[in-house]
């Protein structure tokens, strides 16, 4: 059973979920017993024929009509190993001066890709790559319905570098009964600047990258992918849509089409430059209620696990990029990948 | 040559540093010639007798007196690969609405913790740990003078997880020209708490947690050592001095023993527990200003690097932690290490 505390020196809030500590990691055993990613499909909880391992399913796409069983081209499951339950009751305990708790509600859902163990989300016909992006939507839309769930944070790991514990491709979702405060953070920072000038910070800070193109790394009718000109780590890549929305839940529907394909094309760019980078994929959207917005502009951002943070970003917060982003973005840009 | 931005999003400075791509790593060679530690401190800078690859000492403490020689118990030398540079000029840049840098003005430095290649800290002389620590207090004394540096970054990285390059075991020292946001918000909210109480945070969560005592790990006369109510990560260890000090570089020359003993105790002790953790040490201390303050304990971060960072913490800036405190805490109470 988890718990959130609250950290009275910085205001912010740690998910303890000791259970997970039991959790599978099918990567370091395959590479102990030297096992290719064939053989591990075996008992890959995320392989169709094993659903039984996995749970019953919140939501899938099915070419047959059975729940459950194989046939299915994307599958939404609960995570076995819950960071927060839908069950919990956010509930706030406060014993004494400087312990504050809530109860560890929220939701913590596991999207699996497709039912192909070994194919990489950039290698996804771009069709399929939409059809995800329209689940994960959905989750969002669903999630947001209920009142006890301030945010919602879609992400992906690729790779141990990246925290990866089962290597079939997914993506996982974690609703939480309060808004983290990194959020809050870059909602008040944006809110401050529509309260001064009347336009969104983002919006301006893309018009303004657009206009000089030195840190673009694709673009097509409606989004643009981009090296930030602060970025945090090397080869760090945001794609952020053109028109002013504050909510990935909100995207059109035309729009998911050339999503997938930016999403796709600028994965294949850092998969050659990089030769294979493990990454982090997050979506960064408007919490419940913020969702129309003037002020936040909901993105993606792909950040390459290229290096180890070290005592200097734990201490001061602050990172070191040994990289340009100008430098990171002519590179991806010279790259032809398909 | 390097400079730091401006996180518009997020109202922080990042620091680019393109030099540092070449600095050695010395681990991932020996690693692969299976080579053990005896045979590279032939070509490693922190040796004594290579005092000529390391560059001209800034401070040592010295049994014979001739600099840049051997004979030094402790020395310490400018960062070969400098994330920052005192030469430099803190001087701003905007040349754009939303582009804004300044010069990479600050200082980077190495502190080498004795002459033993193979020595690691918690296994040196409680003395030798002193003068460490007595080291590292003048040298933040000393930069703290200079006006252009606003905060000092004390910090140790042990083992490759934690970001070593060299093994040769050594702290490391960064001043910066900007105070880095996560510590003005750890003032800031420790502001807030005194405006409200007349009363130190710290001081009051340290006597809350020794009256309780199901979470400290270690204590003598003059300190406690903690596992924190909201700790991020397994094992997250804090150091505090029981009087109240806003800052390390006040800590009398009398508590330097006591400092030592109990963080050489709680050490050995995660040492144990965890089987050789590689781990991050930080020291948190007051900026250039407000060493008088009393709203802020400097204390000792101590952060074992079991796990990854996903790509929840990086979309959320939240923590996911599999151990309860109270439960590492009585490990590490348990644990009889000498």
């Amino acid at each position: 059973m988890s718990v959130l505390r609250y950290d009275i020196t910085t205001n912010d809030w740690v998910i303890f979920a000791p259970e997970r500590v039991q959790r599978p990691h099918d990567d370091s055993g395959e590479t102990k017993a030297g096992v290719g990613p064939e053989a591990s499909a075996g008992t890959c909880p995320f392989c169709p024929g094993n659903e039984h391992l996995a749970g019953p399913e919140i939501f899938a796409l099915h070419s047959v009509t059975t729940p459950n069983t194989p046939g299915w081209s994307i599958r939404v499951i609960p995570n076995k190993f819950p960071a927060l339950r839908i069950e919990e009751n956010p509930h706030r305990i406060e014993e004494r001066p400087f312990l504050r708790a809530m109860g560890g509600c929220g939701a913590h859902e596991v999207i699996i890709e497709s039912p192909d163990h070994n194919l990489v989300l950039e290698r996804k016909p771009v069709e399929q790559i939409e059809w995800l992006l329209r689940t994960l939507q959905l989750r969002l839309q669903d999630l947001l319905r209920d009142r006890r769930f301030e945010s919602i944070i879609l992400f992906k790991n690729h790779g141990e570098r990246a925290g990866t514990s089962l290597r079939h491709p997914h993506w996982q979702l974690i609703a939480t009964p309060v808004v983290p405060r990194a959020l809050r953070l870059k909602h008040a920072v944006a809110t401050d600047y529509f309260d001064q000038t009347g336009s969104c910070l983002y919006c301006m800070m893309l018009n303004e990258e657009l206009a000089l193109r030195v840190r673009v790394v694709a673009e097509n009718a409606e989004f643009a992918a981009i090296e930030p000109y602060a970025s945090r780590v090397p080869f760090e890549t945001w794609i952020l849509p053109k028109s002013h929305n504050s909510s990935f839940g909100r995207v059109e529907a035309a729009h998911l089409r050339p999503l997938a394909e930016i999403l796709k094309g600028t994965l294949l760019k850092l998969n050659v430059a990089l030769k294979g980078p493990h990454y982090n994929i997050t979506v960064n959207t408007a919490s419940r209620g913020d969702e129309d917005k003037s002020y936040f502009l909901w993105h993606i951002e792909i950040v390459p696990r290229l290096t180890y943070t070290a005592g200097f970003e734990l201490g001061s917060g602050m990172a070191i990029n040994t990289v340009l982003p100008e430098q990171a973005a002519a590179c991806l840009r010279d790259v032809h990948a398909d």
